[in-house]
């Protein structure tokens, strides 16, 4: 399955993709407004399972998407939580040593955006860069896990995550915290979809990212130095993620911080995919 | 004019104290809901100067709120947004200079509690500290402000705020990102009064806190590097404020950190206050 929002911002619908009717069948898109008015923390605790169940019981009313915009698959998060140089070769390439522990930042949950809205190049920004991530949702409270085999009832799905950043607000006038380069608006593209965790094997899922259709970023979640049943564990020890908060992962190597290629203009095309959880592309214009 | 929010936590109702009726008159608390249903982003835009009006005409009755929990006089923002460093004789006895722009980090909103709370101590933690701040509501939504004369316009007014920080989390294990102190449960009491702006001058207010009776910080906003105005303005350059989000402007020196004292433990008393803003009161309990 595979959920979504779509519609005018501020004013989607959820609906829900069946991606598992097999080979032969047509993908079917159902309104799920019968089940719920959002998908939202309170609907994601159990509706993921109700939905299946709906769709089986052919209580949700076919609809058309095609040509509708896309919006964030989770409603507002209370939380974006972000782990940064969680790839090797990502610290590698941006000067720093791999971590010893999960490093923790946050954004401003509302940089979230759809996945192929415009894109803003903040105002004064001179290293405006991309990061693929795969996100984590979160659909049932977690505070003080006793382990990572905890995490996984604690997760509600998954999407492709970009993890806008603006290297001069994060590193040059910062005095060293991140979140002064991350909080832009429109900085927290998510989606196009969310899909439910247990359709999900997060061990070794491709990441990609293109500008102007060249591509940057090519490595795998199999690369991660915490991976995610870890990171929903250890988040839990220094603060309580709440159902609908969104976890970014971290990012590999291949963004334009290293030097190797350009930052972003406006009037560049970025496009994001993470294996299985659908492809963004964002066309830039100047804030 | 006080507004407060009153009641079980997740129920609080909105009231509105005067205590602008003159010697020899006794402030009167008047129950808001003919106004909102919540003290939250949405009324704040003009609910302040709504309720005077309504409090001159008679139309909020009157209501006994002795004895009864007090709240976060904001519902929860979509932001805690704190500036660190702001006072030249903390960042000096916390081992830094003071800084050349103001430095950002954020806390998740969903630390905020009553300012009289049972407060805790995290799991793990040997370092947890106090600070008191002046905290500043937003009431407009504020983004590429052109000037730090326009931020007045997007402030609804002040509060006492403790941004409450586990140094260990903050510093040791972090890799620098200072989030991962910032968020445990119960971290940012607020509180009691949210104050309109038009009834604070913020240049020159007291700050104080104690442990267990015992004097810690006594410092005034007059010694902070960036003020309201400034903050504001700045913060509008790296990411939207919105209505209801709460800036934290910094704390003074006089925290366990700088090494005179002891850390937190479980049974200690903070009090803290800010100049005409009120006064909290957490007993710290183990988590």
């Amino acid at each position: 399955m595979r959920f979504m929002r779509v519609g005018a911002p501020g004013a989607e619908r959820p609906v829900v993709t069946d991606d598992t009717a097999g080979a032969g069948h047509d993908e079917r898109s159902f309104d799920l407004r019968p089940l719920t008015a959002d998908v939202d923390g309170a609907f994601l605790a159990d509706g993921l399972a109700r939905t299946r169940a709906a769709i089986d019981a052919g209580e949700l009313p076919e609809t058309d998407i095609s040509g509708e915009r896309v919006g964030s698959p989770v409603a507002r998060p209370s939380a974006i939580v972000c782990i940064g140089m969680n790839y090797a070769a990502h610290a590698a390439e941006s000067g720093a040593q791999p971590p010893a522990q999960p490093v923790v930042f946050l954004k401003t949950p509302n940089t979230m955006a759809g996945p192929d809205d415009v894109a803003y190049i903040p105002r004064g920004s001179s290293r405006t860069d991309w990061e693929v991530e795969l996100g984590v949702v979160i659909g049932r409270r977690a505070s003080y896990l006793s382990g990572p085999e905890e995490s996984r009832d604690h997760i509600a799905g998954y999407l492709t995550a970009n993890d806008l950043s603006e290297r001069a607000f994060q590193l040059d006038v910062s005095g060293g915290q991140w979140s002064k380069g991350k909080c832009a608006p429109g900085f927290s593209p998510l989606g196009p979809w969310l899909v439910p965790a247990d359709e999900v094997d997060t061990s070794n899922l491709r990441l990609r990212s293109w500008v102007n259709g060249e591509p940057r970023q090519d490595s795998t979640t199999a690369d991660m130095i915490f991976d995610v049943d870890f990171i929903v564990h250890h988040l839990s020890q220094y603060m309580a993620l709440e159902p609908g908060d969104v976890i970014m992962t971290g990012t590999p190597q291949g963004v334009a911080l290293a030097g190797k290629y350009p930052y972003l203009s406006a009037g560049d095309v970025v496009e994001i995919e993470v294996e299985g959880l659908g492809r963004q592309r964002q066309v830039f214009e100047q804030a």
